[in-house]
């Protein structure tokens, strides 16, 4: 039987079950004030949220295996074309443009033009060290570490502290040779 | 011109934006553990989901009113059936039913058989107390008072409790007299 061919970015997102995309921008919105208002130091927050992202995309990557169809990547620059184009599609709706290569094919900034996460945010004054958006570098961070990458994902552009876009910057610090995507004991 | 007819839920979760349930889900799931982890208490964790789903709810009303064009419900019956037709079929995309009246048509039960908050959720038995899905009985209770309605939501079954639904009871307190459905200083 012939494999079956990895499906687009669209076609994922059209056959997944999915959630008003305010009410998930709120619910988002909820954690990060709790975590302000728990935790106190804006630090602290940044951590616990990429520590949740991390804990979710260990999780995700199972559900993006089984839908997109995507199989082995060939190397880490085409897995960032699938995080960018698949992969942010079929969870957020919305997809990321890849650039700023370094020689080595091993670094590369993820650009969002568009992120659902940020709708009607703006952040005080007292807020301003924070990277709201951070349990996203923590899901691909996570997911990624499931088939194998351990990467350092960082967020170099923010909109919400001023800058033009949302840019994250993944890097590739070693890769480890797969047998089973899935260790028995987690 | 005409008065735009109300839309379905169904129409109307067609043209919102959405976001992969599975994402939704696991976010939810990652709020619920922060809250465990930090306050301890099963019974301050449901309240402190209460209280974010109210703070959800009042704003969630607005894009409400807007997307599905329904106008002022003649009773509490109408707005019973708008919440579990079009409400949440709009926001989680599932659908309730509405049960079990009171004669003076101020209580109800909403039934929902088909929750996507709890997807692959079990609880330990260390949470026993824990109204898991509260969120969802203050985002109704803060969408109710935006339109001048106090109402009282509580969980009468939750199956992951061991009951073999999920039903919300909802009852109106008191109806406000609504001049306008926002505050000014809101």
């Amino acid at each position: 039987m012939a494999p079956l061919a990895p499906r687009s970015g669209d076609a994922v997102f059209a056959n997944v079950e999915r959630v008003n995309a305010e009410l998930f921008t709120l619910t988002y919105g909820a954690i990060v004030r709790q975590l302000l208002t728990d935790l106190e130091e804006v630090d602290e927050v940044n951590k616990q949220l990429d520590l949740m992202g991390y804990n979710i995309g260990i999780r995700l990557v199972d559900e993006f295996l089984a839908k997109s169809n995507v199989s082995r990547c060939v190397n880490f620059k085409e897995t960032a074309e699938v995080i960018a184009k698949v992969g942010f599609k079929m969870f957020l709706g919305v997809t990321a443009s890849v650039t700023n290569w370094d020689v080595d094919g091993t670094s590369c900034s993820l650009i969002l033009e568009d992120n659902p996460l940020v709708d009607f945010v703006e952040l005080p004054d007292t807020c301003q060290g924070l990277y709201y958006c951070n349990i996203l570098s923590g899901v691909i961070r996570g997911a990624l570490e499931m088939v194998s990458m351990k990467t350092e994902v960082t967020w170099l552009r923010d909109m919400l502290r001023g800058d033009d876009a949302y840019e994250l910057r993944l890097k590739l610090l070693k890769q480890v040779p797969e047998e089973y995507p899935y260790k028995d004991d987690e």
